[in-house]
């Protein structure tokens, strides 16, 4: 069967797409109205329970959270990651989890804050800022310094990074609390995986704007809506 | 080489506690000592740059995070969850990050607001533990639905879910927000993990008491210190 993605534009179904393409693995997209709340119907509750974008349809049944489908990406396709039994899958899964569930799930409290503290919503940004940038400054001495992050080979690792960098400034107006030349090596990640081909298809497919990762604007996509 | 679990009693370190346990693989303990802030010193930032605990020791490196750990040994003893190419692995992995991102993250910050929300923890903990109550429902639903939640065969995502009920049962005083008898299928998973013999050793090494999953009391460990 074809994966089939079910995205909206600028959601972190971006990564697994960037995934996709990177392993020249054909996927038809379905889009998820966010504007109708499509992520709360019955339909894609049953792909999700959660209700939470993306869900990749595979022959292995639907597949959420976006670090889960970019492993087990890796596994089945064999490239954009050690394997397992590989000397380096240990440190290469602890910063996979790292970026999901304290990268990911902090950035996610930038954008949703009232979804955590209702009524308090600047004292959490505050509190999430100041821990993104600690987060950035540990990726930042990481990126470069082993073959899985930064390295010479592209993994799901460097294209999930990379993304949330775009996220991170798009919600840091003005460089507020978040400027992407404080992390040099993100910085040099971030232009490398901008210039990749998988990421031009991806501008076009999503409406990304010329510099996605490096000097991002709101997306203006040829279908759909990011909120 | 034996492995070596850098713990701190009823800290996340537990559950790789009970998994190497119950893999039967031979394993030392090193206390990180938390009132001595042991896990910001130099040595143990080398292991881990996040200061988290536990961290694992194994020959390939050291593995932090929690899920992290425990993947890593599914896939190198090939027991206690689907192994890749398996046709659960798919959904298996999804509730795993799930369980990493989602359900540890929030309770994370219901153990310590005041990271996250500095000046507003009344309010971070009204939202996040409405969101807990979801996440708990959502896995619920799933426990006793598939082999390796609440199956026949024990699953490192049993064990961290089991074990996150002890916390979230200890973090709600007088079942304020939290109560195990609303979620049956957990409570049933709960009295199971409860009663195997890694969980007995478990409450001898961290003094977890009697009933640590479905009746707990705050831990009196032989050494060391939770807090």
């Amino acid at each position: 069967m074809t994966y089939v993605l079910h995205y909206a534009p600028d959601n972190a179904s971006l990564i697994v797409r960037l995934a996709l393409l990177e392993l020249g693995q054909p996927f038809r997209t379905l889009l998820v109205d966010r504007r109708a709340r499509q992520q709360d119907s019955a339909a894609y509750r049953r792909l999700n329970p959660a209700g939470l974008i993306p869900v990749l349809e595979t022959p292995d049944g639907p597949v959420s959270e976006t670090a889960a489908v970019l492993l087990w990406l890796v596994d089945r396709h064999g490239a954009l990651g050690p394997g397992v039994g590989e000397h380096e899958r240990a440190a290469f899964l602890k910063w996979l989890f790292f970026a999901s569930n304290t990268l990911h799930a902090d950035l996610r409290m930038v954008f949703y804050p009232g979804q955590y503290a209702p009524g308090a919503e600047d004292a959490l940004h505050a509190g999430v800022t100041a821990r993104m940038r600690r987060h950035y400054g540990l990726l930042d001495a990481l990126c470069g310094s082993v073959p899985w992050f930064g390295g010479s080979t592209l993994s799901v690792l460097d294209l999930y990074v990379a993304t949330t960098l775009r996220w991170a400034a798009l919600y840091a107006p003005g460089g507020a609390w978040f400027r992407l030349a404080d992390f040099p090596a993100l910085e040099a990640l971030a232009a490398r995986v901008e210039a990749r081909p998988s990421m031009v298809q991806a501008i076009a497919a999503e409406g990304l704007g010329p510099l996605p990762l490096t000097a991002p604007r709101p997306c203006m996509p040829p279908e759909g809506s990011a909120l």
